[in-house]
Parts: structure tokens; C-alpha cells; sequence
């Protein structure tokens, strides 16, 4: 009964500063649970709608389980003050905090981390796989990924050729995200009829307007997600914060107009769901440097993530021949290499260049590329442990063919997203 | 013209607590606003295609009528300082306000109680009936309930085994509005086809996509409902109010998840419209409490209730044979009930247990008992009388049965939900 | 490389006021962006669904190009300290910034203003031309208008009989947009089957619920909208934008009752899209007074605002035989400048009543008489001329016949907002 019994938390000032920072990091915070919705309808709205009711309760999974398994253990091995392993493992006990708002922020982010998995596998995925998988991601596989850099650890360490920066997550959050999706995409295997004599098909989502209303709610959330990260208010931290919440705007809008105009120039047409993920790619592309970033350097960093999200996306469809169901892979994994490693091409420290293209030589970009190649290598690494356990322990990743061809809504949820009278006729 | 020239309100510094206090206020009274968004997806969604535009309509005369309402009337009989009745009625003459910030805090708080009705008695009910009785509740039953706890009402008084907490409204709002949906949904009766034989027959929403999405937008709202409910922030007030914020989301996702698993181990397959309705469950359950409650009090009030709804839904339909479309009478009036009660098993107040599970005895048991109780009688009674006094004077509270079975767009508004092209294929 | 290299703007305190004030227009700006999707929602709802996809991208466009070109020019046409042609324009060199809060803030309105053509022209329009016109609309004809008010151009010179009052842009930014959507939808010409025999036919709108649930996310992004215009938070600031966030809500209740009960008493039956029009219409008329308005004014600018856009709707189709597809030029041009003229009526200042219906002679409405024409006429000819040019080198402004009729969302994207499943049946 110990769990009752706890007294309210004493809010460790140590975590935020002020009560200021303390109200921007829950209002932050609040944006960034609303991310989830997000990518519920992207994630939703570029699948089949038989897999639609699937994709919601894998949503809320990653909100309910990620909520209580990083509130349990997942906090403690990212901010523990117990270091191991020269700066890779973090412990601090189970239930740990350093305080309310700053738990809940790190809760909404580890939650993020997971669901980006959901939609690359989407369609053919068991849910119990998902499932287990979602509790490993928030509560071991991130956690101790953000502890290597957020909690002072070996990435900081002083034999590294500068300090490596991710101020927000591009590598930490989205691309460990990424990287798992690709390892998962690439276990579970494609969804039936993506590839025809080994070439990809395109399969259509299946409303388009659910995928535009949830790019506009995840880059919403991004200014709590970006801006919240300053973990303060006031002062130079105001100035800071509101710069982070402009530059991310600015690549977030290049990343769209970029996708935009090269699928018009490359297709003769301007195409939505690349512009959506050009904008997302975006928001990643910024997400590790909003913090060391001019106004005009986050918008190329935008530009050319918006590029790169168009042509990985068919890079992976037609080289790796791996099915990612809406992109993940490229807009989470890809971008957030590319955003971590802008920093050490054209990233600033206040008024210093601290690119190799603005006069700060290479050890940034050298620092910036020791965090990206490891945390793809954990990534990966960790992902495929655990889904081989999984799959070795559960009788495979996969719903069965028949039960796949009848989608996962019935055949794993006995129900379907779109009922009553337009059941009638859906049927 | 007299309210043409009505100076601009001094704000009074007695309702809220520094500038800050008012900023977190209006935040949280914004976010408690999207709240009516979040309410109109779930019950559209939850229900028939046919009745869309009567919900939506619905939700817009709850937040258009009840902002007038309560701002005339409803706000001086819930926090007047004329007290008659012995702490029953208040008073403060019309367009009473104490500033600007808790008028709009308090506004969209009514607003929400009034909206919970309206799922309930979806489909069948004359869009005059629930007119009449949305303003009604906004501007007379919900205000004076209100006044009993939030303006140092009865409920407060020294005669009281000890003083009644609700902080945030698990019973002020939510059970309010939960026991005048069960009079409401039982006066109404079933819609057409609900019960076969005396058996519930499951009645499809027609959109659970609307429904996930609701639920999320909900969720969001909440964190202002609940953390605005400090009315304060800086200092403790901040740390506080993110506390609050915190074990929101944490029985919230709790609430999610027993309901996910519960309906799993019970049907065999993970059902996601009890997964939103336990999600919603586990918020109403924290929504008394979130000031009087440990992180693990808080994931185990949110488990039972999530349970709860559950089996509340069944228990509405099969034992009280009373059509309830959205489950709302179990959501908000059982987990209302719930919510207010768990004080009373494992409450804590600052260190000090107070609850018959903490060592706090059994007089906050007893309080939180009379209260829960005192909201079940206020709002039955109220609503019946009120109910009965609308069917007598517009000739009954439901449509005929040929407009019931025509849709209520069509009968009520004129209007279908899903026209143009799309139309045609409906119809 | 000089952008790459471009410091960190130091935030210019001059703009805004303290901390707690750049935290309250960060936030509103936040809010402010999130109205694009309401937008989106409300257009795309109301609009065929076979035009879907444009409408996405339209708003996509809006804020992508929107945000790009406002940061490289038009906050500079807006707000630099180089004043010419006696206050009529301003420029401050390119790239010019007063800090990144006001920054992000401005370029969330300016994307607004740009957005509110595009519905009105929805289902025939060249994607290119509506490019063409976003960029010179937010980079030009909005930014060099919004001088004349917010910079102390000369709206504000001593030789105007009162100075000009638009606190939140009813007329800068809704009836400029409004204004060049009449120009607009005149130009472009009505969708084909609007007009038979000269008499407007009604068009349906694919999905209501999505204009719903848009209506709703733009009444919440005007909290931040007229809120966050204060500029500032603390002290009598803060009182006032509580106070400004109070009287929003209001006439947006306000309007939604009028034109719901005015529907239903001219129709017989409430009518949801004008209800919603009528919310729309209720938060135009209170945006340039909502901090020079009783609470009881507000409600009364309100009402007569939701009764003012259904007659305005009907007008327009039916003696200016125009087709605006949502309505928007009633909505945002029709109530910009009741909204504007209203404090004339019954505005205050502080105690004193500046309309000529509460003691405060007639000066202050022919002031804003001046600004209302000023406003419709600079948005009629700029439009007018740009339009023209636009057509003039692109062939037209207008898709083919045969383009038209399948859909823009085929025609100009290769691509429907409904597939998968679904997609065989709309087809």
C-alpha cells in the first residue's frame, strides 16, 4: 500500500527554472500529448480503413502503457543519478521524479518515441506483438538511448571530439523511433500485394483528410515539443524558447514546400500526402538543432529534409524493398539523421559558427555523427532482440494471411471503424 | 442600454491568485473549451450517421446558449456571496462576475455538464426538449449544485463529518450531468430497436475514428479542467498544478488500460469503444481527487474505474433496461460517484493519509458519502421536475416514430451529415 | 552563406512586454497557427469531396509559403521603421525582425488572412493562380495594409477624426481577406450547376462534421487570436486579455444563437451550416473591439453579426449572383466591417463610452468608417490588379470544363481524398 501512501512529490527545482519554466514545460507538455492524436490520424487516414479501429487502440496503447511504464521505470533509467557503463545506463530507483511537470513532459515524449513504430507496421502486425513491443520501446529501448545524452552521459563525455547536441530529439526520440520501425518493418515483412514481382505498389490510405488534419495537429504540438525543450522561461530562456518555436515554423514550412515543388517537378503534379510528409521531415530536420540554428539555416535544413523524405521513401520501397506504411522510416529515422547532423554543417552557438560551412571546423560534425551512427546502431540493435524474443516466445509477429486479407479491425478487435448506416454499404 | 455602457470588469484579485494564476486560468479554461469539440466527435462518432448534425447542433447550443446563460444568471447563483438556505442557494445579483478569467474558466466548465446530457439521449429526442433543458442545467441546476462546495456552500459546513473535496468536479460536474443523462435517457426511453425481447441489441456509432479522435481532444481539455481547478500558479500552486496535471494523465491511461484489458480477457478480443469509454472513465475518476491523491492512488483509481464503466455499461442496459447511446450515465455519473469517493479510501492531504486505507480513519469516507449522494438526489429530482415540465408544456420530449427512423438531420435540421457526392451513394 | 551565419535575433523588448507577456504570444501564436486546420475543416467540409485534396493543399501552401514569405519580406512591409507616402507603407530591410515572438505571432495571422480566399474560390481555380495570389496576398497586399493600423501608420495621424480603433484585425486582416475573396470568386466565376436560369442552386458540402469540428478549432484559435493581441501579460493587461478572451467567447455565442434562431424562425428548422457560419460571423464582429467592448455590447455585436451573415450569404448568390463556396465573404468580409463600424456604435474606452449610442458623439465612427473603406477599397483594386496579371500570364485563372467536373483533386493532384476501401465505392 506503500503506492498510496505516497506523499505529493516536492517539485525539485534543480529540473525546471522558475515557475515560469515550470508553466511552459506543462503547457509544452499538454501539445505534445496532443501529438499522439496526431499521428492517429496520420497513421489512420495513409492505411486501409480495415486497419483503422487497429490503429487507435495501438495508439492508446502507447499512451496508456508508455504513461505508466516510463512513470514506473522508464523516467528512472533516463534521469537516474546512478551512472553505469561510463555514461550508458542511468538508475534511479522505480517511481523515480525530479518533479511533476518535468515527469510529464519526459512521460509524453518517451510516448512519441513508440508510436512512430506503430504506423510503419501497420496492416499485418499481431497486437499483442505491438503491444509488448511498445512497453519495451518506452520503457528500456528510449529511456536509456535519452539518458546517454539528456542526462549527462557518455555523449557528453570529454573524449568526444565536441559536445553532441540534440536539443530537442531528432536523434534521441525520432530517430531511435525511426530506426526500430525499419528493423520492425523489416521482420514483420509486407503487407500482402505491396510488392508484385518485386516492385512496390502504391497502397492508397484511405481518406487523405484525416492524414492533412494530423500533420497539422503533430506540428501544433511540435512548438511544445521544440519550445518546451528549453526547460525554462524567462529571460534569455524566453528569447531562446521563442526562437526555437519560430525556426521550427520555418523548417516546418520549407520541409512542405520543398516535398511540394520537387513531386510537382519529378510527378507534374503537386502531391498531398509527400507535402505532408515533407512537412513533418521538416519538423524533424529541426528538431536536434532548433537551439543552434539562424532563421535561414533552419529553413535550408527544412528544404532539403523535405527532399530527402521523397526520395528515402522511395529508397526504401524499391531499394530496401521494405513496406513502411506511411513513411516513418524516412520522416522519422532519415530526417533525424540528417537534422542531427545539420548541426555540424551549418549550426551556430549564439554568435560563433559551429558548422564546418560557417566557419566552425569539423569536430561538431564529427560529435554529430558519432550520436547518429550510435544511436542507429542501438536502434537497431535493441529493436531486433527484442522482436526476435518475441517472435520466438509468441508464435511469430504476424496475424495470419486470411486474417490479414479481412483487416485487423475484425479480425483482432471483432469491430470496424466505420458502422451503423454506412456500414451497410462500406460492406 | 445600460449593458452597452457596462465598464470593462475589474478583475478581482480574490478569485485568482497573481498573474500568473490568471494566465494559467485562461489557458486552462481555452483548453476545457475544446473539450465541446472533444464531446461532439465521441457522441457523433458513437452514434447513428443519420442523427450527426442534431448532435452537432446540440453541442453548439450547450456552448452558445450556455455562455449566455451562465454568464446572465448562471455564474451569480454558483458564486454570489448572498447565501440563503443555509449554504443551499447563492446569489450575486445578474451578470454578476468576480473577473474576467474565472467567469470564462467557470463558463466553459457549465458548458461541459450540459453536454454530457445530450450523448445520452441521442437519436430520439425533440431538439426544443433538450434546448430548453441544456439551458436550464447551465443556468439553474448545475450553478446551484456548484455553490454547495465551490463558493463555501453546505457542503463545507462545520457539521460535516469532514469538509467535502471535489476539486475539479468528479461529482459537481460529471455525476451532475451524469444522473440528470440516466433521468433524461429513462424519461426519453430507447430508441427505436434498442431493446428485442427485453434484450439490449448493440446499436453501431457510425464513425469510431470521430469517436478515438474525441476522446483525445477530450483527454487534452482535461488537463485544464483538472489543473485549472488550482486557480492559481507560482510556488507551491506551480508544483501543485503540475502535480495535478500529472496523476491526470496517469489515471486517464490507467483507465484506458484495465478497460482494454478487461474487455480482452472478458470477450477474447480488445474492444476500443470501452477502451475510450475507459480512458474517459479513468479522467473522471482523478477529477475529485487530483489534489488529494499519490501518483499510485491515482493509476489504481483509475484502474477500478476503468473496470467500472464496463461493467456499468452492461448493468444500464441489461438491468435498468435504460438506453444510454454514448455510456455517458456510466462514465460520468458511476465514475463521477467513483472518483469522489476513492478520497475517502486513500485520499492523502499534503503528507497525511486520509482515507480508511491510509490510516485517515473514516469521517472523509463519510463526507465524501453525503456528497455524492446530495449531487444524486439534486440533479434526479431537479431534472425529472424540469423534464416533466417540458414534456407537459411542448407536447412530449421525442419525435415521432416515423422522424426517428427518417434521422433527426433530416426531421429536425433539414440536413444530412455527409452530402455532395457522397450523398447521393447514402442515400 | 550570410543567413546561415545569421545570429540569434535578440529579442527587441520594445515589441513585447516582459516575460509573461512573450509567453502569453507565443502561446496565442500557437493557438493562432492551429486555426489553418480549422480553416481546412470548414473549407473542405463545406466544399465537394471530389476537391478535397485541393483545399489541403491550398491551406498547406498558405502556411508554408505563408510563414517563408512573411519572414523574408512581409514583416518588414508591415512593421519596419522606413516610413513612406505619408504612412501608407513601411519597410525595415529584408529579414527584419522585432523579436521571434511577435515574429511567429504576425506570421500566424498573416497566413490567416491569406487562407480565407481560398474557400470562397474552392472547386475551379488553378492551383497555380491561387500559388501566385497566396504568396503577393501575404507577402504584400495584407502585410503593407496592416501597417496603416498596428505600426502607427496613418490610421493613426492626427488629422483622422478619432483614431482608428482595430484591436485583433476585423478589418486588416478578415475583411482585407473577405474583401479580396469577393474580387476573387467574382473574377474566377461561379462552379459550373451553381446558377440555373440566373437562380443560385445549393451546392452541398461533403461533410458537416468536418465543418464542425472546424468551426470549433477556429473559435478556439481566436481565444489567441484577440487574446494574444494585447501583446503583453501582468498587471492590467492581464486583467484586459481575460477580459478581451471573455467577450470573444461571448459573441461567438452570441452569433451562433442569432443565426441559429434566425434560420429556424425563417426556415422552420434550425440550420447547422449557418449556425456555424453564424459563430464564424459572431467572432469577426467582436475582433477589432473586443478590447473597447462591454460584455453586454459584445453580445449584442454578436447577435446582430450571425443575423448579418445569413442575410449577407443570400445576398451575395442571389443579387451579386456570385459563388463563394463557404461563405466567406460574408463571414470574414461582411461582419470584418460591422465588427469594425460597431465601435462606433457602442464602443468604450475604459469607463468612457466612445459610440454614439453610449455619449461618445460620432467622431470615433467616422473614424472607422474611414478605415473600413480604406480597407475594402486597398483590398478590391490590389486583388483586382494582381488577379489580372495573374491571368494575363498563366492563361487564366480558372481549370478547364473537363477538369472542373472530375475534380481538382484529380485534375490538379492525381489524387482523391477517399481511398483504399473506400475509394471503389466512390468511384
Amino acid at each position: 500500500m506503500s503506492l498510496l501512501n505516497m506523499p505529493l512529490l516536492i517539485q525539485d527545482t534543480a529540473a525546471i527554472e522558475g515557475d515560469m519554466g515550470m508553466l511552459w514545460m506543462l503547457i509544452s507538455g499538454i501539445l505534445v500529448f496532443f501529438m499522439q492524436a496526431g499521428f492517429f490520424l496520420v497513421e489512420s487516414g495513409m492505411t486501409d480503413s480495415k486497419n483503422a479501429v487497429n490503429i487507435a487502440m495501438k495508439n492508446f496503447l502507447d499512451i496508456a502503457v508508455g504513461s505508466l511504464a516510463f512513470w514506473f521505470i522508464g523516467y528512472s533509467l533516463m534521469y537516474g543519478a546512478d551512472v553505469s557503463g561510463g555514461g550508458f545506463f542511468h538508475w534511479g530507483g522505480f517511481v523515480f521524479s525530479q518533479g511533476a511537470a518535468d515527469l510529464f513532459f519526459q512521460t509524453v515524449f518517451a510516448a512519441t518515441a513508440a508510436t512512430i513504430v506503430s504506423g510503419a507496421i501497420a496492416g499485418r502486425t499481431k497486437y499483442t506483438t505491438y503491444a509488448i513491443f511498445s512497453i519495451v520501446l518506452t520503457a528500456l529501448i528510449y529511456p536509456i538511448a535519452g539518458g546517454w545524452e539528456w542526462n549527462g552521459g557518455w555523449l557528453n563525455a570529454e573524449w568526444m571530439p565536441a559536445e553532441f547536441i540534440d536539443f530537442a530529439g531528432s536523434s534521441i526520440v525520432h530517430s531511435v523511433g525511426g530506426w526500430a520501425a525499419l528493423v520492425a518493418a523489416w521482420m514483420v515483412g509486407p503487407r500482402i500485394g505491396k510488392f508484385l514481382n518485386g516492385k512496390p505498389i502504391e497502397m492508397h490510405g484511405h481518406n487523405q483528410m484525416y492524414a492533412t488534419l494530423g500533420v497539422f495537429i503533430l506540428w501544433l504540438g511540435w512548438f511544445g515539443f521544440n519550445g518546451g525543450s528549453q526547460l525554462a522561461w524567462g529571460g534569455d530562456d524566453a528569447t531562446a524558447a521563442s526562437q526555437v518555436v519560430l525556426v521550427t515554423n520555418l523548417a516546418a514550412a520549407a520541409g512542405a514546400l520543398s516535398a511540394l515543388l520537387f513531386t510537382w517537378i519529378k510527378n507534374g503534379k503537386p502531391n498531398l500526402s509527400m507535402t505532408l510528409n515533407g512537412a513533418l521531415a521538416g519538423l524533424v530536420s529541426i528538431t536536434a538543432g532548433c537551439g543552434n540554428m539562424s532563421e535561414g539555416g533552419a529553413v535550408l535544413a527544412g528544404l532539403i529534409g523535405g527532399i530527402l523524405v521523397v526520395l528515402s521513401i522511395g529508397f526504401v520501397e524499391s531499394k530496401l524493398k521494405i513496406d513502411d506504411a506511411v513513411g516513418a522510416i524516412s520522416v522519422h529515422g532519415v530526417a533525424g539523421a540528417w537534422g542531427t547532423l545539420v548541426i555540424g554543417l551549418w549550426g551556430i552557438d549564439g554568435d560563433a559558427g559551429i558548422g564546418i560551412l560557417n566557419g566552425g571546423g569539423v569536430s561538431q560534425l564529427a560529435a554529430q555523427a558519432i550520436g547518429v551512427v550510435a544511436y542507429a546502431v542501438w536502434a537497431i540493435v535493441a529493436s531486433w532482440i527484442f522482436l526476435t524474443i518475441i517472435s520466438k516466445c509468441c508464435g511469430g509477429l504476424r496475424v495470419t494471411e486470411a486474417e490479414e486479407i479481412a483487416g485487423l479491425d475484425i479480425s483482432e478487435h471483432g469491430s470496424i471503424a466505420y458502422a451503423g448506416k454506412r456500414q451497410r454499404e462500406i460492406e
